[in-house]
């Protein structure tokens, strides 16, 4: 019988800070080369990599809105594969996925690793899909795909009724999701500003991408001042990806009747629950009127697909009139994984990352 | 000319921590005893006592919701004094008032003192109050006063939509505004908790106004361990009254999608903002997806006549068919009002706080 040799990251230790290697090993095993019985063979093109990931990397005792990951199996997520051989039976049979087709999973079901053979309970999870003329194949896990619709949603339907001529700060603002919420923003007629970790990314971000202003956290460490010098006019929507200081900061720096969107507290993600940042400024959520609200996009995703759909159509109606930019930062090669999942959360990626494991 | 002698509460230094005689000072003083020309001269019954004074008792260069006293001049808040001269000229003629009738002061200008000179150009922030039968008359600086709208808007409109079946949580809910949020919680068909600071004030809130159950925080210290103790369903809607400690707990123990009303946070009012309590559990905003959204009632009151309106009309319907019940701690003489000021701070009053300074 025919096999593959195939490398996987298997999940083999929860970590405590920062993952490395011990517990996201890079292991080699051989498999069929052909699909299991009723299910499909797949060849990993494409994974997104995002923050949320550390979350699931923890007890699993501990219930979140993400599944934890299984100690011993392969990491898994949003990617992109290649169908290279269909069961003639079973699910995989009834499917309609041929040989060669592309395939997505929209609960992020797509493993961490060259080779991945799908068993016929789980075939449902891969659908078909369909390339758009002008739309890099890599955009359905980006603009187009989860940070997307997280994006929109998020500052849209969350953080709205937004009015043009209001402030809009973004923090970690050339991020996957950052840096579409920034342009949004400006599509609605805010005042967009963003935060940033290098001088190298306040230039994408005001230059590129059209933001008003932007500042490097690393180089303007107090963020009361920065604010006060980016935005003396005071915060009308603050759509938050890092927690911490300068989230604190926003509470005492938001205009009266002000909206916080919390879509992830990154600056937060490798710090033990009794070493997390406080808040000091609470009062000012009653002294400012303010509205703080978190969500998930996976509870749209499940619960309110139309909203999912028309927040496609829109982003890709603006992606495809040119009005949104979208950059990637694809690293090549399994053996990389680590070192840029290590790089995202310390804020070193420079845009959307997406590992590239095949042509 | 005859003359009266007066008593006043003066302020006179800013306080730090929890003000004293030092900041707020009895002084006596002699006044002509009739009316100011075009003016009324007033005779105080009834002032309320609220913590949001002590927000009052800052640097005037700090802008808030509420205005900043003014060094030198009487405190002053909501309360009720009986008119004893009205001037024959200018906007006392004009007012319609008489010698005898009970005025209220909706935008909180009745001042700490036995008798007050009101000039003509403020005549018009004294409206006369219509007694309500069955209904004592210190009710209208309670449950039919700020505290009985900001109960009612802050849980049913800020709060809500509400569902009978959901659990409420109340702090500090034996004080003024608790005592209702409560009473109206069970009224929806929830199951209403309450945080109290002793085991009296425990058996008040099950026993007579009808809680599902309560804690005193000063015996049960660790707010988590609580909160286990006491919803282990978990909390759907919070009415913060207290911040610190109890409020970071609630990120945490909030179900999914639980909201978060925040009217006040007591237990920092006499903190500077560099020590205020750092709020750890921020990332349950998202975890959890929490809605939190603060209010001030003033805003309702100037914006929103018709809203309050309402309030005012069911909350005193409930009153009148003795489905609300509401207890007020009474301070009687102007002496004793710094020490009662004190009390409210640190948890020791028993109910809405009310200053007797004549009968």
């Amino acid at each position: 019988m025919a096999t593959l040799e195939n490398k996987s990251i298997i999940y083999r230790e929860i970590p405590d800070g920062l993952p490395t290697s011990t517990h996201l090993s890079l292991e080699s095993s051989t498999i069929p080369a052909s699909a299991p019985a009723g299910g499909l063979l797949l060849q990993t093109l494409y994974l997104s990599l995002d923050p949320y990931l550390r979350g699931r990397m923890r007890d699993p005792e501990t219930k979140t809105y993400s599944e934890a990951y299984v100690l011993g199996e392969p990491l898994s997520n949003f990617g992109i594969s290649r169908v290279l051989d269909v069961s003639s039976t079973g699910a995989a049979a009834a499917s309609g996925l041929k040989k060669g087709d592309l395939v997505g999973s929209p609960f992020a079901k797509t493993q961490f690793r060259l080779y991945q053979p799908v068993p016929e309970e789980q075939v449902a999870h891969y659908a078909k899909i369909e390339e758009k003329a002008g739309v890099p194949l890599t955009y359905f896990l980006g603009i187009l795909g989860m940070p997307g619709m997280t994006a929109y949603h998020g500052l849209v339907n969350v953080g709205g009724p937004l009015k043009a001529g209001e402030t809009l700060l973004v923090s970690a603002a050339s991020g996957a999701v950052g840096q579409i919420v920034g342009q949004l923003g400006k599509q609605f007629g805010m005042r967009v500003v963003g935060s940033v970790g290098s001088d190298e990314k306040v230039k994408y971000v005001t230059e590129e991408l059209g933001f008003d202003a932007a500042w490097n956290y690393n180089a303007e460490k107090d963020p009361y001042a920065a604010i006060d010098k980016y935005i003396p006019e005071g915060i009308d929507v603050y759509f938050d990806n890092v927690g911490g200081p300068l989230a604190d900061a926003v509470f005492l720096k938001a205009k009266v009747n002000g909206r916080i969107v919390v879509c992830g507290t990154i600056s937060q993600y490798n710090t033990p629950r009794e070493q997390q940042y406080g808040m000091k400024n609470y009062m000012e959520v009653f002294q400012r009127r303010l509205t703080i609200k978190g969500f998930i996009i996976l509870d749209t995703m499940i619960n309110e697909p139309g909203t999912i759909q028309s927040i496609v159509g829109s982003v890709a109606g603006m992606v495809g009139e040119g009005k949104i930019k979208f950059k990637e930062d694809v690293v090549e090669g399994i053996e990389n994984t680590v070192s840029a999942f290590q790089g995202l959360l310390t804020g070193k990626n420079n845009g959307k990352l997406v590992l590239k494991y095949s042509d």
